[in-house]
């Protein structure tokens, strides 16, 4: 059983109204300093495959047909040690 | 300004709806061999602030309050290099 760890975020250009909502609501709550927050989704799965490289290359099919959307969004794959 | 990372996920006694519809529907596309799909958000937040330990503090505060729910969710900080 291998473990993945998936990280999708807004491409940079891309304006992220939910961050911008959570960054005023953190400062009207006092914090202050805040430059920037932006917000992804982090999704694991846990695949049943022997080889890392072969789950690898399969977890990133997944992602480019069903998981991210490859017009707005940038997505990372980590495996994770077996589990 | 340092940049820190927040993976949310819910409690892993609580059933994730959402990764269940997504499981299936990796399912449905071919994919086998998949054991758990679970989503969560990943944050980013830059701040301004010099000192890591003091950001941090901050951030975990920031999670406890407003970005994650402490009864459904756990949440892990990291913080990255300045940036």
């Amino acid at each position: 059983m291998l473990k993945s760890e998936i990280y999708i975020t807004l491409k940079k250009k891309i304006v992220d109204p939910q961050g911008l909502t959570i960054k005023h609501a953190l400062e009207s709550m006092g914090y202050k300093g805040l430059d920037e927050v932006r917000i992804g989704k982090f999704i694991t799965i846990k695949i049943d495959c022997q080889n890392k490289e072969k789950a690898k290359k399969k977890i990133d099919n997944m992602c480019r047909k069903l998981l991210a959307n490859p017009i707005t969004e940038d997505y990372n794959v980590k495996m994770k040690g077996d589990k």
